[in-house]
């Protein structure tokens, strides 16, 4: 049951999140731990306990923050594009690299938990596998629409454009932040636009 | 300095890599400790330390030991086919999935690093950057190889090639152990033949 917060409490909850959400981006889900939280946040650590219960809920609520944060940054600037082929290219152009634009100092935090979670079972793997189906959905009605307006072809498989979509974001995140090669977006740009190519009319 | 080892010192050593890989390979680097690795081996942490003098030794150690493993299970078969087209389907056949057919209990030990380690400086990086570079070279080399026998283009950008298998290859990786969908194999299959038609002369 959620705790009816005073104004000053839930001003603390934001900063609780906002600091988790950077500590998660840089070390991962199993780098945030309530002790680690505390040490980042300046509180104690039962302080940081009476916002929130265990470990597994300080990662589901920063999991939920991360896909707050993604929004404004990936499918706003999208949506304010006519549907079609360029509102699809829109959001992939927001989508690549959008952590750091969004003022996360590490990698983006859904990519690195599918890794993560891979082997491991529970809430939070479960979360991640919806967020990471939501992503897919809204590529796929974003290609859809662009099947719709005669830019791909009739007979794209949908499914496969996204799954291949988003192989090239991975390959992306690698490039830029892992390799750290100044290619990562022209290599990423010359892989959206040949699948994209594969798929037009 | 290495320690010199008996004969019962090798083996029990070798025992230490194996558990310490599978639980890598479940757990991420993160989960490699030195506490936890006696636990798993069932011997006490300051007999793990007479092996490895830190949790950056062991982490280096696994990650060499898990690049021997993949030798015989990736190159090796591709190297027994004749230098071309042929052989570098080979060696994406064998590279796609080859943790679970080592036999570690969990995914690939390199593909989870690059995510996790992006933001953390250190040898460990290091030695993981470096074996992605080598993955990499072996890649080009084989596109090379079918650039020579003329079944791939000689104007092919062969670093764009290996950058985009290496996308394929993320993919495929989620698909199967994250997401666990029937459809990774057939679905992956789809994007690497896409890829090499786009080369073929």
């Amino acid at each position: 049951m959620p705790v009816k917060m005073s104004k000053s409490n839930v001003k603390m909850s934001d900063r609780l999140l906002d600091t988790g959400l950077a500590l998660m981006s840089r070390e991962g889900l199993s780098g945030v731990t309530l002790g680690r939280l505390a040490d980042d946040v300046g509180m104690s650590k039962s302080g940081v306990f009476a916002h929130f219960r265990s470990k597994v809920d300080v990662q589901l609520a920063l999991l939920e923050h991360s896909s707050k944060l993604a929004g404004p940054h990936v499918l706003e600037p999208a949506m304010r594009q006519p549907p079609g082929l360029g509102r699809l290219q829109a959001f992939i152009d927001h989508w690549f690299g959008w952590a750091p634009r969004a003022g996360l100092p590490g990698g983006c935090p859904v990519a690195a938990a599918m890794f993560e979670l891979d082997d491991v079972e529970g809430p939070v793997r479960d979360k991640v596998q919806a967020m990471e189906r939501e992503m897919r959905g809204m590529l796929g009605a974003l290609v859809s629409e662009a099947i719709a307006s005669k830019e791909l072809r009739a007979d794209v498989d949908v499914e496969q454009v996204v799954w291949e979509l988003c192989g090239i974001y991975l390959a992306h995140h690698v490039a830029s932040r892992f390799v750290r090669d100044p290619k990562a977006d022209a290599r990423g740009r010359i892989a959206v636009q040949a699948l994209l190519q594969r798929a037009q009319a």
